[in-house]
């Protein structure tokens, strides 16, 4: 039942007809409270869609009553035009809850550059009102979808209280959030600071580091809606590592359906001088096409990672660098080691490893490989 | 004649069996004097490859009397092994044409990670000094190929004097170079401090604009000699603009030739507030692999472009940004434009324009779609 699960939220998906496919493309959350306290996180990108620009600004009081989302059109670079179709939507799910306007979050999806159909979007809106119910969870999920091949759920317990979350996202996963909208919320009765470190610190260290396709959305967005229901207050670190261990749950959902991908690559970079330079390091190869077509082509090709790590700044002496793949030490000091033959990359997990000898810091980057399938589809996905 | 067009150059090229194909491999470039001035810009990776960290000492002097060069292994990653392989090429050309080692430029190209089969490159480089010739420019161009298609050369006329040139590379094309080894002569009578200066202007505007697929190489090197055998010693202006025209010839036939793409992309960033800004723009959309398979599916899609655009730190406004695809203003002020139906993205040639509106400044960036032929070529390429 996932935002469903916690006490407190009613949720629908209905179908509006914005996807040419007729698929569910509306979806609704509401906290019934008795809290309303809320945190965000939104897409680092300056050209944001006008989605974002709406719930940033409602997102300054810290609450929120509800979030409206709609996959089927992300309203992204449609001017005015495009806000008024976002503050229209919120204003419309206002009425129909009885709340203000400033209290519900709006999330659209899908292609950049094109106006949402208004008519249709309100229709559909009145429609998940209705529907609107306390196992409405899976329901909103499924709507939320654009190229997933499913959709991604998670729900995590607590002593006495409940943590959901739902997310959509396939391609354009990329640091300082994915194309994602993810939503989150629990029963929880905890204060505004708290949530927002909590989800913070969550989305810092799992969707933050899910680097897809390289591709930074305008879309992104994290919501975390807390609704008190539960009247239990969990202490601050075992709510943090709650939302973080469901956030991880959600973020590797996203990469194991990313667009067009054949493996799913965790790459980990240890003995660094610093966490950033690991991750620093770490992005760099999770960005390199030769590298990920490499592991397409299920060749363990360590010399394009010493390649990319070439491009940083880290501190690393080039000649001590080890690197591993599936645990095969297929490069030591910077030369030849084990026989690259040793490693199998038939699976869809692929583990890299890169020793950089330069201290005792280290960080993993989540990316996929890149395929004729990804090529295709993201040369045709709007056409 | 291309490297061997000017005056006082001899050239060759070989077979010594270090590609599994059979076909040439070894080049060599002499340089007969009388002047033996020359300059060189090496790739700004810090994993260097041998040859690279050979040929940086020797063009501490700012002079060379050779290049040897050998596609079918890059020499990189090879550690001390690989290091006596290169030293032993550059005395071994030492030896046949009594100059010093240190006079000896040693570049090459193929796979990272593997040691050079020594035996076959010194009998290559034995037979490539026995077949210098004053017409064996073409020779030389061949035989630095890799997956090239073709053969990449130029050739200048000045006032009394020529400069010639040849290039290689097709994939891991990007900036601070491409994945490229560019040798350059000419007999005009240059000092060292012009020919340096003239060389790097050229790079910065050329080579370094190339950004085909965001994969910075080990191996790069342009090279310079300076033969001064036709007495000429043009204005610095003049020599300059003649040495950054025929950069920007082979750059554009390494861009033409770039693996597997099927669209030579200049992306044309306009009324930016500074050069770089112009760059960092043009830069970021060349390295979005959503907007590379969109040109691929002949997609304007614009909406790629300004979620590049948004994730620098250029100077502009988001709803102001203007976008072309072949001179139609697809996007006007951050809003649909013309309609996309106007563009045809059939031919190989496609110019994005983006327009910043923030200053007076521009800059040109080069690069290639995504295609399913670049994804199979690269994860098949060590295998």
């Amino acid at each position: 039942m996932t935002v469903t699960a916690p006490q407190g939220f009613r949720a629908s998906g209905v179908t509006a007809g914005l996807k040419p496919s007729g698929k569910p493309d509306v979806a609704l959350v509401v906290n019934d409270g008795p809290s309303d306290v809320a945190a965000a996180v939104f897409t680092t990108n300056r050209c944001k869609a006008n989605p974002v620009l709406w719930s940033e600004q409602v997102m300054r009081s810290r609450r929120a009553r509800a979030v409206v989302l709609n996959s089927g059109g992300a309203n992204c670079y449609t001017g005015p035009q495009g806000f008024q179709t976002t503050h229209a939507s919120a204003e419309l799910v206002a009425d129909k809850l009885t709340i203000g306007a400033g209290e519900v979050v709006v999330c659209s999806t899908g292609l950049i550059g094109e106006q949402l159909e208004s008519d249709k979007l309100s229709a559909g809106i009145a429609a998940a009102a209705e529907w609107l119910s306390a196992d409405g969870g899976p329901a909103a999920a499924e709507a939320i979808m654009t190229t997933d091949t499913r959709s991604k759920q998670a729900v995590r317990s607590g002593e006495g209280w409940t943590l959901g979350g739902m997310a959509k996202g396939a391609g354009m996963l990329a640091p300082a959030l994915a194309t994602m909208l993810v939503v989150l919320t629990t029963d929880a009765a905890v204060d505004a600071d708290t949530a927002d470190r909590a989800l913070r610190e969550a989305c810092r260290l799992t969707f933050d580091r899910l680097d897809s396709d390289g591709c930074m959305s305008t879309n992104d967005t994290v919501l975390l809606m807390c609704s008190g229901a539960s009247g239990v207050t969990p202490d601050e670190a075992t709510f943090t590592e709650l939302v973080r261990d469901l956030c991880h749950d959600l973020a590797q959902q996203l990469l194991g359906d990313a667009e067009g991908a054949d493996h799913d690559i965790t790459i980990e970079v240890v003995n660094a001088a610093s966490e950033q330079d690991a991750l620093d390091v770490g992005r760099a190869i999770a960005r390199s096409n030769l590298f990920k077509c490499a592991v397409f082509g299920k060749d363990p090709n360590w010399g394009r990672i010493l390649a990319s790590a070439g491009t940083t700044n880290a501190e690393f002496e080039p000649g001590e660098l080890d690197v591993a793949f599936n645990g095969v030490w297929v490069c030591r000091g910077g030369e030849p080691g084990e026989p690259r033959e040793k490693v199998d990359l038939t699976g869809r997990a692929v583990s890299v490893t890169v020793d950089l000898k330069a201290g005792g810091e280290s960080a993993t980057i989540w990316t996929n490989d890149l395929t004729n399938a990804y090529v295709h589809e993201n040369s045709a996905y709007s056409t």
